[in-house]
């Protein structure tokens, strides 16, 4: 009660804009691994992670001692792209454990921290190589809120935000949008037929699985064809792996299991592996053609960013954490798979890879519902898709049996409630 | 030697878009205050501040007091849009130190953390309220590198890196822009002229002082004008107080001697305190027309930032701060224009407002060769500007008077040495 | 041969644009119905019509007195929008003739005389109307050269000419444009999905028979769902009629049959009945929310085009134009189906309906050679499609049986002749 | 009154957009040099020419006997851009009388019969030869009401009426926009600029007298000096003649006595002579990078056009058409000049070139009044500029110094019986 008064200053002071305070209504004031508590007492299990900015959980040790030692050292905090040591750590290491094993020849470009940013920054460059200026989007893509992002994001809500046209976009169907129908082959069609109405794009640019548009994973099939299509086709292919990517699917990059070769991939949210705010594009040699300063931030040298992302790359070390998501992903998927068997009143299907898992209901508003049952009972969960009908599972991969166990149970505590409560209606 | 060795990690992996690693090409390891340290043992004054970022000089003793506090504290370094202490902490202390003294009244938009984020949401806000597409800026404007923002920055070499043609904004002379012409005469004749092919815009939007731009102050008097031009033709004005505000020219808001009353405003960079990324859009409550989750992001929730951008506002609890800014001002401008009258060769005047000062050349290049020089003497100084003509000093608000000399001494040097070597070439 | 000569004027002074002039290289000196002259005595059957804007044949008899008859009473030629008898025979005929018959009831607008003129008007007030931007046009279609209409027109080449990107359009799939995959469904999911990317237009675009684009039709179902799909989502529903309109496809309007009422209707080409630019905008009442001059243009009351347009309507008096337009359609298919089943070696499709109907041939280039070696035997007909793949018959409504089966002749000598070369080569 | 019912029809059946029938409530039945009759008996002296498409005057009549003959002959109306003597005569004659005496060099292009196509064609070939897309215009620029055109055009009412964003152009202070300030130092300025937000633009447009936009004349030194800039910043000059081009300032192109060389030159309105239909690109031959069809229409080959368009050319043939004009527009000065000082509560300056020509009172609505005050008494007389605040003359060239008399008179009588209706009002 206390704490619902303070939730006041939120309510008076901040904008409209606010929405997690309004689903998540308490203030959270400490978090550890995959649990948060609020100030009044109650612990919550994540399920959220940041949405997707927390694959290492809260306030890893290590990291939380590389920050304080960060800090005693009187490092600089803030450089915008100048060179210190926390910068190069982070490059070295990059290069080290992630690109070289991979066999990725790729250029670090530091765009501005956020997921916007590295996406206007991806645009920008494919723009300026191909000199054309339609990039061609899916589905259900989400992007990021500056216009440029914007303009290549689905959701009409967040669209009608902009106040103006949005161009230079062309929307296409995600893998599995339409009931038996070859998405690429129309896609093809469409920018091969010199009468189609669709000029000859830039770019491509696509989430492997889509978070925000509710838990849709293409398969690596239908990536391995894009890519495909993209290289005949002179196209750019940019991946957004800021959701999928840093393990969030089971491997570092979320397309690795495809065997796809993009040339821009844009990473931020649990890149600094701390929820610090960092992002990086990065670009094939042959396509890293800015001029200095072309694209610039102030917030390009966030060094404690910096510091908590060269510490989160050591679980990239060896083969054993991705190992470990696949297995968390298997005990999901069985339990979920369950609730869809057992409670057929959801009319739910189970969507997702590695531990970015949704369920689909086509009950008009039962994921928000169970959502909502969820926080009541301990559980920090969100929904996705343009109808919020996925209950969408983005747990931090480092969350223990245990606790993935304790967060099931309250959704299904929460699917009967709800599913009891709908009973109850009729 | 070492030192520029290492340089090589930056050379080889990342883009060639970096900047400042090449102008200043050593690697930072230690800041304090107004002064930082190289690897090799060098010292740096900084008359830079992250490029108006840290306003209250690097590694503020209390504000890593508090980071280390909150990170011990397991407190959420990540947390969206959700409700945390700090969160909370930072607005209720911005409303009673900033807000309600100054009779301010906005609601407090988190737009995620970059100075380009606030400046999208702002456009969008006015956008979105007004039903209109166009928004006036300046010449020499610099809003931002995303889409959004880049459309209303002036700097031709960034707009060419969008890749398309950048609209819906008109660009309009700035205050003094053009010798013996009143510049919002003309504006507001355009604007009014039903045969102006202007139509009317959403909002206006401006820089007090422009930093990117060559450091142009606009008067009190043209603001006072501009403003009461868009109360009569019904446009909102929009102040960009991200390099300009937090003190920099000598009040917390960079407009409070015009007298003003923006309807939307963008602060960033030294709004952390620390150089954390964090940014706010501070919007008239009649205009906070959000839906929830209208415009978001990942980084909206830097409770690090929040945490030190608390602490950073007790700077503003007396008008000491501001007055020691003041007479710091008047060192730096008495200097200044000694060496204009010094140094005639230099072709130059002084520009500025604050501690946000500049020395203009009409010699191609001059100002660019100052800064090589300076910095090789131990100060960190970059330019501004079209053509880079404009020498910029950005000393963090907190510089003691012996730094100042210092860095201005090393200014002098660096200009003689300069000049001499340009006497030596004839 | 001195014919030859002549065309130099065209090559020393005319732009590199000139097309016609390059498919069929002789200098016209006359025409009457089905047939036209060269200045070397040649005789031409034409198949051809102006592009469609002759579908009553050259030089009408009683239009060449009207035309005759006004000019020497001193009647304005040329009146922009101002009252003149002319003006007024023509709408109270095509009131009477036309509209009223048909139960429609729209208002008409005339907005310069050319076919891009009336699309662009069109679009402008589908826009206006519903404060939306974009408009859903499909694949391969064709509306016009100005920015406006070639912003919805699939041409890359002729968008290309543009040098600006082309916006507020949606391209979508024209029916039957994917094997088995109903195009429909695939447009009514994108435009309601609220996460596509696709935001709601203000209007739908169509031909229901695309000339420009390869001669296809559109069955009456498909017609009929569209406007089902528009009244439903509340999209306005323009018909471009201004090849397939005139009686082209049978009835006056294209879509009479289909039993569809659009919202707007652009006529052109054969409206004035003798060839002399004119074009008329039909819109319901509900719509016509037009200023006084809001959209003008100096050609909008060409008076002559007014006489031989209301001369022209008389051929709609009864149904028997109508009916022996149906006739000829039908010697044509079962000519052009023969041609298909008796030369296999085209690999070649019939499309089109009413006198609009063509030869589509998978073999490339393969049109263009028949339609040159046509012309060497004396018949103009020209190609269209993407890949100019298609031989389009477009024959002056007025056709004899005579002049159709002498061109039908002339087609299959040429079809013989090219593919005797085609195997000769082999 | 018999005609004043008849006016029912365009109100029952025309479309709300009609303008100049409601300024001129009559039906015209007749028309003949510079005067026109209506159903009831009244004539009119016109000092209007169809908004400058009948500088030659109505129904000339050897015009007349032209198309009366062609007609006879069964030459083609209709012939996009086949070849046909009508064609090849006028381009030769328009070669040997027009181009060739001027030392001009240019391709011809047909773009379409209207102003409007002219404009839009020669847009589209400044951005794809220069690879570019924003287009310099200036404050009150009328070039057209398709998209293209429309966007380079000033009136606010008329840009509404696009119901999209009308980008890409960049309205500039037309010469004497602002008192005593220079709009070319400004535009350059703006240009050169690195920092203004003003892009290099593809080209520059401009009227040499601005007629919609309330007859502007720009002064000889100011075209000169446009052109100049033009050449230095390597920007594209368009001239757009429709309105002040064929005689109407005085000599065949408007800007002769300017000795510039426009780039493109736009011609339609009085181009064909007749009233008919018409419009032309000059394009000098290194511009001409069309490929064949890349920017056609239906009605690129008005024969009827041509054929009276090649008769009107014989008033150039020597100078006395010339210098006709010259003697006539003195006339009409030295009247306006009288008008102006003797009735100084118009509050009116005279404006304007050759007989193109303007009074603009500062009292609002009074020119309107006028205008309507003068067509009761007979005299065809339309407004232009923002607010309709010029009473604009375009008399027939060939108008006879009676009926110029004539129509001041009625001038006169109006401005007096305004005056004292003003007066009595008081």
């Amino acid at each position: 009660m206390t704490n619902q008064m303070d939730m006041s200053v939120f309510e008076n002071l901040e904008s409209a804009v606010r929405s997690y305070s309004r689903s998540f209504p308490t203030i959270f004031e400490k978090a550890k691994g995959s649990q948060l508590w609020d100030g009044e007492g109650n612990t919550y299990i994540d399920f959220f992670a940041g949405a997707g900015a927390l694959n290492y959980g809260h306030n890893n040790d290590a990291m939380q001692e590389k920050l304080i030692d960060y800090i005693k050292s009187d490092g600089l905090l803030h450089s915008l792209d100048m060179a210190t040591p926390a910068r190069a750590e982070f490059l070295q290491k990059f290069n080290d454990v992630i690109l070289k094993p991979r066999n990725m020849d790729y250029k670090v470009m530091f765009p501005g921290p956020t997921g916007t940013n590295t996406v206007e920054s991806a645009l920008k460059i494919a723009r300026k190589v191909t000199g054309r200026e339609k990039v061609i989007t899916f589905t259900n893509a989400f992007h990021g809120m500056t216009i440029g992002a914007l303009s290549v994001t689905g959701n009409s809500f967040k669209r009608h935000g902009a106040g103006i046209p949005l161009t230079y976009s062309i929307a296409m169907p995600f893998d599995d949008y339409m009931d038996g129908y070859d998405s690429l082959d129309y896609l093809e069609k469409m920018i091969q037929d010199g009468g189609s109405g669709i000029d000859l794009p830039a770019a491509v640019i696509l989430e492997t699985v889509q978070g925000e548009g509710g838990i849709n994973a293409a398969s690596f099939d239908w990536l391995k064809r894009v890519e495909e299509l993209c290289r005949r086709l002179d196209i750019m292919l940019i991946v957004d792996d800021v959701q999928a990517g840093c393990g969030r699917t089971g491997t570092f990059f979320s397309f690795e299991k495809a065997g796809i070769s993009p040339d821009v991939i844009c990473m931020s949210k649990s890149i600094s592996g701390s929820g610090l705010p960092m992002a990086v594009t990065l670009i094939k040699p042959e396509y890293d053609q800015w001029g200095p300063g072309e694209h610039n931030g102030t917030f390009r040298g966030n060094n404690l960013a910096f510091a908590t992302a060269a510490e989160a790359l050591n679980h990239w070390k060896t083969d054993e954490f991705s190992e470990a998501i696949e297995q968390k992903s298997e005990l999901f998927l069985k339990r979920l798979n369950q609730f869809v068997e057992e409670y057929p009143e959801l009319e739910a299907e189970v969507r997702g890879r590695g531990l970015m898992l949704g369920i689909a209901s086509k009950k008009e508003g039962l994921a928000g519902q169970i959502a909502e049952a969820a926080f009541e009972r301990g559980l920090i969960i969100e929904t996705s898709g343009p109808d919020d009908e996925v209950l969408k599972m983005l747990p931090p991969l480092i969350i223990e049996e245990e606790a993935i166990v304790k967060g099931l149970d309250i959704i299904e505590e929460s699917i009967k409630a709800v599913l009891g409560k709908e009973e109850a209606k009729v």
